[in-house]
């Protein structure tokens, strides 16, 4: 959904098997509470289940549901600068662009795809109703949209691309990355986009499209 | 986000101004209540709120806050299949699919659109906890999906479109559908896509794309 973020779980743990801080440890525990609940039934009652200390501990560190989500965010976004974006600065536009796409779109159904999918989507729908969450999202959301713009931009100047507005597509491509999430998490059902993302990028963005067809 | 959903309430009104059932009352005030606070901050104290009558008669007609959106879905559902599809039988299959989506995607960013917009995926994000709420949601994106391949299918045969999957074109349409609400609901910004899915269908659809340049 995020772009960026939504490649994480394939590239790099989100949390090591057995956290040695507690703050972690409870982190995890939400992440855990979050994909099996979601957000409304979630509680701290829920959390402590998937926690192996006491109860106690979550409400010395967290206010309250909201404050460990906000921080479990936090988290997860700083996982994310440290693994970086799913991109090589090698390789001709086109190249940097599938390849980016192939990271953030993952094609397996697992569960623990599914798990992060719906822990992201139950996470940005909190950003429908608190703004300390959407900050969050749309500033991670702009690295996404800033690396494609500057890959698109390349391609144009280069010639690999057609003549287009950077702003336009990106709109395009982060929004159907965002609704390809969305679908898998509400329908339960995983239906392909990979091949007609492919034919997008062939026959409207290369520049020599009717080469390739 | 469902499509044909997204577009209902330009064309008609979900609620008549004064509904005169107490159901339907009741529906109206938990689209307002669900609109001003969000699935998990509703509750039936909050509905009653946006209702005229006593909160009693809320009890008197619905188990708790899941019954009464459930059926505020299926009212929703049932109002759109009585306006239906926004697509005419006329023209040629790429005036019908362009005609399709300039009705689904509302670039106008107002507070009416905007709540329903809300509204919907609240109700969807139902679907990734709610098997009930996610069959109404996936029977009635079928509807959707079903128009759009009926025209992706027409064109095919008359030569308007390439050859194609319509099923994939299906998916990678109706997921850029889907995370468009998604966007606009979590984000709180409007990024235009129509001008792009514009230069998608001509581009990637159009038999003669060359031409069109």
């Amino acid at each position: 959904m995020q772009g960026q973020l939504d490649s994480m779980d394939k590239r790099a743990p989100l949390f090591v098997d057995e956290p040695d801080d507690t703050k972690t440890e409870i982190l995890k525990a939400t992440f855990d509470a979050l994909a099996e609940h979601g957000y409304a039934n979630l509680t701290i009652d829920r959390i402590s289940q998937h926690f192996s200390k006491s109860e106690g501990l979550v409400f010395y560190h967290y206010d309250g549901k909201d404050d460990v989500l906000l921080d479990l965010l936090n988290y997860l976004l700083s996982r994310f600068r440290e693994v970086g974006m799913p991109v090589s600065d090698d390789g001709d536009p086109e190249t940097r662009l599938r390849s980016l796409f192939d990271q953030v779109i993952p094609e397996p159904d697992e569960q623990q795809i599914r798990d992060y999918e719906t822990v992201l989507t139950e996470l940005r729908m909190r950003a429908a109703q608190d703004e300390a969450f959407q900050e969050c999202f749309n500033q991670s959301q702009d690295v996404f949209r800033e690396t494609i713009r500057e890959i698109l931009q390349d391609g144009i100047e280069s010639g690999d691309f057609r003549e287009m507005d950077p702003e336009l597509v990106t709109n395009f491509l982060v929004t159907l990355v965002s609704g390809r999430t969305f679908e898998r998490v509400t329908t339960g059902i995983s239906r392909p986009i990979q091949s007609e993302l492919d034919n997008y990028i062939k026959y409207r963005l290369l520049a020599d499209a009717e080469d390739n067809v």
